[in-house]
């Protein structure tokens, strides 16, 4: 069987400021960093050894896997990184307080863009500092890829493309699969992965620092979903 | 131009209190710590941004480029670890203090497996809790593979045998590599890269902490060798 262990980054100084993050390189808080540190006893408990491990280019996705591992003792597998799992790009949004935002474009127009399947927010103009080509780790790839702003549509094409170009083929081969990303990037995984529909993965909620485990069969059907810090209080 | 960072990790625990390491999976020290960040800052200053890193399998390495990595703010490359490069399995003699060694064995047995390519320290015998398989890690290889105590030449033959398989491929395609690892595994690249005999390896030392650049045209041919932390304080 191959496994595939989600795993969601804990609290960042952002998180903590309550700032839209996306694509901002905000590292894990304190707190965070003992999200990440649990996951790895729980995956331990559970005999939850990686094959290999899948983050994104972001550095809370990336310190999480690697503290994860280290209260593990497992620190020895691959890590291959991409920022096709970065988080959902916020585009104007970013770096912006979310109560501010909410007071700004109202109720309705904030959920529907922050839970929605199809909108953006607001695209980044033009020379704005925040711009991913800015940053020279992006600046090495087709600027013609890189977003500006995205729905969960476009984070979840990207993510999908990743996921059958790198990841399921270590699944295919029954590896176990560690991927550390972001709570949207995981949330158009699942989409894919539980077949749900727009509407229904609104109500979806990924939890911080809880590895959720997806078991799948040599054809890469899906045989069970599995939370194993769940089992660990009967 | 194809690039190859050697990085050898600074000081570990063992390293502090005079104790051959070898195989243990010992951490760095502080000092460790700071000499990886050090590092870091060389490579930054001197704009020599890796595209990939390898790492061995042991923690001491992999930290030491981690922690460089995290000093540039360039955590997002792909790691690959191999126990091909960990350092020289020092068989029995791991763990034991040196001076102890030394006053054992005498002054001219312990320099011959110190410093020689042919002699290789007493091996682990069946059942030592110190043998290779006994940890998970290393369980799931084939033990024909896994050393009880090597020789600088056995060193060799597997860190030449990661070299063209993994390392040279990236080089060839005019790549940056950082190679995190440890003071014979990278003696014995630095022989084949510098086709030194067996009786000149025996005064080359690889300083800790400072990267040391090899720089290879697109055939492969050595074209110069550089030492980045010498251009600081001109």
């Amino acid at each position: 069987m191959g496994k595939l262990i989600l795993l969601r980054h804990g609290e960042s100084l952002y998180n903590k400021e309550n700032l839209f993050t996306g694509w901002t390189d905000i590292d894990l808080s304190e707190k965070g960093k003992a999200e990440a540190r649990e996951a790895g006893r729980v995956l331990l408990e559970h005999g939850l050894f990686p094959d290999i491990c899948f983050t994104s280019w972001l550095k809370r996705a990336i310190h999480t896997a690697q503290l994860a591992l280290k209260e593990m003792e497992w620190e020895h597998i691959d890590c291959v990184k991409s920022w096709k799992v970065n988080e959902r790009h916020y585009g104007a949004w970013q770096s912006h307080n979310k109560k501010a935002i909410l007071k700004e474009v109202g109720e309705e127009r904030f959920l529907a863009v922050r839970r929605g399947y199809f909108e953006r927010p607001p695209a980044l103009k033009d020379e704005d500092p925040r711009l991913p080509e800015h940053d020279p780790k992006y600046a090495r790839l087709d600027p013609a890829l890189l977003p500006r702003s995205e729905s969960l549509e476009d984070t979840r094409k990207r993510t999908l493309n990743f996921f059958v170009e790198r990841i399921a083929p270590e699944l295919a081969r029954e590896k176990t699969v560690l991927l550390s990303a972001h709570g949207n990037s995981l949330r158009a995984l699942v989409m894919s992965i539980e077949r749900l529909t727009p509407a229904e993965i609104v109500n979806v909620e990924i939890p911080t620092g809880e590895p959720i485990v997806y078991v799948f069969d040599g054809t890469l059907h899906l045989v069970r979903k599995e939370r194993p810090a769940e089992w660990r209080n009967p």
